[in-house]
């Protein structure tokens, strides 16, 4: 392990965060969590954990990073909920997949400054969502980092064998759907903008607590319902066109069919709802034929336009014009970039 | 997605960035590192990637960090070095359990300085020794670091069931041994180090490319010859910590039996092999009545030492005195660390 050259005091800081960083991974609470007999036959304290993978099925696997100033800041999220969105973007990959999530990895890097009440606070928002989902926080890596907060999230789940929902499956004349309601994280985001970098967030901008579709997911792979499927991390445009690319077709979205979430009494700005990232809702495609439920374990299932031939996506809006319908994602609410 | 209120210029630059390690990792050349078929049944592309573990066989899963200032430093080693190392964190974890390594991912972050051509070389060195492990590249993530370069990398392997070799498995009374000759990369850092921080390496610290001891740790899971085994990653007396707390037993350590590297045309110095880092090899037990060969795969094997009662690991000196031997790891090397 290399150190940089720095004064003493620094160097026993550091050498307090590694220790309490570790305790807090291998603490008999985490432990606990650990199933054995389980999935998790051996977790937290080995070179690898090792994990039970149900006969006739195939692990999948996901990897995200949660970075400071990157993908979360300090001052506009809890700690928890920037834990609770960190296992999040994991889980929902799974969920894309029609897959089962089993175990979590956490690798995490934090800079001397960074207060132990966040450290526990961050940890019981990745606790309590890995809690809700039956998932074992398994392993990970822990070290200091030279300056921001640092983490990466491993998930690893299974589907029974070549069942897995792909994003290459779309077929030409398939219909498109997405689940839930789309562009809440995007309207909160730029409330947040706008209100100033530094400041604590407006009362209307608190955390928003989104849920991995895993029932829904699991549902539409059961029933055989969904050729293809993404989950909604970019945004719906940026997302739509990673479908599209891997299935080599095109797409024709309906502007007035997209379910727009509710924000401050209204519905969100529809900006929000075509380019807005983190909404982790589902976005996927069936057969013309397949007759699809209204619902979901719960959860809205809505129709929003068709798969074509080409590679392109286009946009039917209010006034029947068709307009290209490429990739935006965050750079539209970002500050400075004139949108 | 969320960026920070970045001038136009810098945010056009990490646009580039993104784009331009998405396209790495999504490159055809990488794409054909998948193979169809083979365990990795959907690589980079889809939400997460699906690997099949063989039937009779679970997972292993390990996440190392590799992060710019912490694990490595751009003027003391090249870019095809970083990247080696990064994998080889990995490839040794699923070693030191005797499983066999199937796909890695590789989450990385760049900070928008970092030329072309170095993540080109880090990745060629990450690659070539994946090829030389029969080990794809599977997925990960990519993102804009705020400033230095940090990478997380995953390794995901197989073993036969319940065949995994843990490190709680060591009982008093077995010996045990070591893999190779250590102490070789803490010598090079600590003249390194005194050579100061900012200077490229002197001739003699050229890099060193360790080996994941893959065969060997394969070998012996499948002759059933160790009973407990990790690998020196933080150094000796840090593992042999590790591999004491969690059999829940002591030892006592040889000193003069333990196998020291060649370094300047002469051994290491003592402190090094007893305490460096990053040697790689494995450190295993197994029971007093089994044979030990020489040599497995043509790495020699040294016994150094006895599991003992207790919780407490012990040294016998060249004088035949006892010492405690407690984890020292990095600390015994760093600058103005007194040692």
């Amino acid at each position: 392990m290399m150190i940089d050259a720095l004064p003493v005091r620094e160097k026993i800081l550091i050498a307090r965060l590694r220790e309490r960083a570790a305790r807090q991974l291998n603490s008999r609470r985490l432990r606990a969590q650990v199933k054995t007999g389980g999935a998790v036959i051996c977790g937290i304290g080995d070179d690898a954990a090792v994990l039970r993978i149900p006969p006739g099925h195939q692990a999948l696997v996901t990897t995200d990073f949660s970075l400071e100033d990157v993908h979360f800041r300090l001052a506009w999220d809890s700690a928890e909920a920037i834990g609770h969105r960190t296992l999040l973007r994991g889980l929902s990959d799974i969920a894309a997949m029609g897959g089962e999530p089993t175990a979590a990895f956490l690798s995490l890097a934090l800079p001397a400054q960074v207060r132990d009440d966040w450290v526990e606070r961050f940890l019981a928002g990745l606790l309590n969502l890995a809690r809700r989902f039956g998932v074992s926080l398994a392993g990970g890596d822990t070290s200091q980092s030279p300056q921001k907060i640092l983490a990466d999230i491993i998930v690893v789940g299974s589907v029974p064998s070549n069942r897995a929902i792909l994003r290459s499956g779309a077929q030409v004349g398939d219909r498109i759907y997405v689940t839930g309601r789309l562009g809440a994280s995007a309207a909160r985001l730029a409330e947040l903008y706008s209100a100033g970098a530094r400041t604590r967030p407006p009362s209307g901008a608190q955390d928003r607590l989104g849920m991995p579709r895993i029932a829904l997911g699991r549902a539409l792979r059961r029933l055989s319902l969904a050729t293809s499927m993404i989950d909604l991390s970019d945004g719906l445009s940026t997302d739509l066109d990673h479908l599209c690319q891997e299935s080599r077709v095109g797409a024709q979205i309906w502007e007035e069919a997209i379910p727009r979430a509710a924000w401050d009494g209204d519905r969100v700005e529809m900006k929000f709802a075509l380019h807005g990232g983190e909404d982790y809702e589902l976005l996927f495609t069936a057969r013309r034929k397949r007759r699809m439920p209204k619902t979901i374990d719960g959860i809205r299932i809505t129709e929003i336009g068709t798969i074509t031939r080409g590679r392109k996506a286009f946009l039917v809006n209010s006034s029947g014009r068709q307009v290209a319908f490429g990739p935006a994602g965050w750079e539209h609410f970002a500050p400075h970039s004139g949108s």
